[in-house]
């Protein structure tokens, strides 16, 4: 790579914030729904419409034309949807709601991420909301963290449950442990999704947690299957359980703390005991460039939601696993074709048993 | 372009701002100069050194190794500059001064730029500093603001003038009026580059600046051809010069007001005076996706600096000049072989005279 390559990189990075805040603010205005819905219309014309000066309009739109998301016709200043039109609309939808996520989760955070890497400390939740520990409190209090964040991992359960449960093996009859199973998604979905006679499915999270989640069982009408048991995974991991499920959760730490789960999962099982996991994986080679985790894992989860943490390669996480006393049955990766190119997170599945 | 391709558009758009801080955050952790100093250091090494945790170090390095910027091998654990190892030092620090820059002046700020475009101030220099009005004035308050700012706005000053000088005639004699000249540096360079008998250069700026102003005349001995006139370009300007100068300012405006300031430069003028204008501009066709300024300037006007604003096409600028009083006889764009790769602004120079 040569030196102007390398400086030529940097310039796109640092049109990146820009870039990123441009395009979201054209759908938060509503400057893509308002073209939808009546096409040709000028810069005057769509100011008017959405409440923004025409200057202001034309301004941030100039990136959507250079991008051919919108088209622009010099002669008679009329704007239409270009690429923009042919996206199915619930494609954008998940594409914004990550958009949104990374808006309030991360982007003013980040201006904070080298003390937070300093200290791995949330510097930036604390600066921003007064907030001591990590998002997952934060949520909790502020409103606006809340509703950007719970609405995405809505939509990344609603889209991943599915292939996890049908990548792995859950025997008729299983106690099951959803480990830090927040307000019971997870377990509502084993339920469903692998039910027998006699399965049983245990949200395990922070005793907080335990009114919401036994209200969403009994809203989902499995209330006799599951139940909830309060606890902190780094405190003791519940016993007499035949399969404990960790989804979305080992990316969120260091190596350390990785190993405190894992010993303590296998500490909690019987020999053959089973654990299932999904979690975001960086590629084996980590100059894929189709690989996005990379670029966005770091500094979220060390700047934005931990302090700490970041995905491993899949090599790592079964090496890990090896370590605390499991046997590897099953390793996957989602192949990119099954992920959605505005995706970032490619997710994987282990399996692996209790040996003696 | 396919909805498929419009899609992994966002995904690079999403990790935009998290790729911006994970590379600054290297440079500001000091891992990148460690590494110089000292090639081959593993994770645990370089966390000593820098006093990070070695697990946060490990993580927001993959990025530039997916990058090529550092390299890692994979056996040793070792670490060391790739393609970061042939950058010009002076090179880095201009992109590190940019970097710096954006991070301060536009990283959390643009949080609110979809308010800042419907509101038409500065919701984010509001919300974050409690400051009213625009970045010009809020960097007189808050030094954080003031050094990034100041620092890149003297290196671009540094490259730009002696390109802006070499390319204007300012006639023996001339009584030149540096318009917004802010504390006297635009005058110096004047006076320094373009002297002759009778030269005299004077900075019109808001009366704030006067004291700080003629310091840097005295300071450069140039306070015998040099002086200050206090005073708001909206409501008049100094007539009895020969030559206008408007740097770095007409990007500030929407037209509206562009044209309040070229309407008044022409009414202080006498027939035959002169303009010379500094500014970048968009590229003619706006989808060249050489010319990164509608990729950064929308949102930095809009959600960082004024609340309204951003560049125009030369074409425009001439078009507006003509509108305006005046004839143009000079209209160059910067050539991109002059421009280093990592600069984003592409500048221009319109010269023109009044007409009767």
């Amino acid at each position: 790579m040569t030196p102007e390559a390398t400086l030529a990189r940097f310039r796109e990075y640092m049109v990146g914030p820009a870039r990123f805040m441009t395009l979201l603010s054209c759908f938060e205005l509503g400057i893509i729904d308002t073209l939808r819905e009546t096409p040709g219309m000028t810069a005057a014309k769509l100011g008017d419409a959405v409440g923004v000066k025409p200057d202001a309009v034309e301004q941030l739109l100039h990136l959507l034309v250079k991008e051919g998301f919108v088209a622009h016709d010099e002669e008679s200043g009329a704007y239409t949807l270009d690429a923009l039109a042919d996206v199915d609309q619930a494609d954008l939808r998940r594409a914004l709601t990550y958009m949104n996520m990374i808006k309030v989760v991360a982007l003013r955070q980040l201006f904070y991420l080298t003390e937070s890497a300093r200290t791995g400390t949330l510097v930036g939740l604390k600066e921003l909301y007064g907030s001591e520990g990590t998002l997952y409190g934060a949520v909790a209090e502020h409103q606006d963290l809340r509703e950007s964040w719970a609405t995405l991992m809505n939509t990344v359960t609603a889209r991943m449950d599915p292939w996890f449960f049908d990548n792995i093996d859950v025997p008729s009859g299983s106690q099951v442990l959803d480990l830090a199973g927040n307000t019971g998604l997870g377990a509502i979905h084993t339920y469903k999704m692998k039910e027998s006679p006699g399965l049983r499915v245990t949200t395990f999270d922070l005793p907080e947690k335990e009114k919401e989640c036994l209200a969403n069982f009994r809203a989902e009408g499995v209330d006799e299957h599951c139940s909830f048991i309060g606890g902190d995974v780094f405190e003791g991991i519940p016993q007499g359980f035949d399969v404990v499920l960790i989804k979305h959760f080992l990316d969120m730490f260091d190596k350390d703390d990785v190993f405190k789960i894992l010993e303590g999962v296998n500490g909690s099982l019987e020999v053959g005991g089973q654990v299932h996991i999904m979690v975001p994986v960086y590629p084996e080679n980590i100059t894929d460039s189709d690989n996005y985790n990379v670029d966005f894992f770091p500094a979220f989860f060390i700047g934005c939601t931990m302090g700490q943490g970041g995905p491993q390669k899949l090599s790592t996480y079964r090496s890990w696993l090896e370590e605390c006393g499991f046997k590897v049955t099953k390793a996957i990766t989602k192949a990119p074709a099954d992920i959605p190119p505005d995706v970032i997170p490619v997710q994987a599945i282990l399996c692996a048993t209790k040996v003696a």
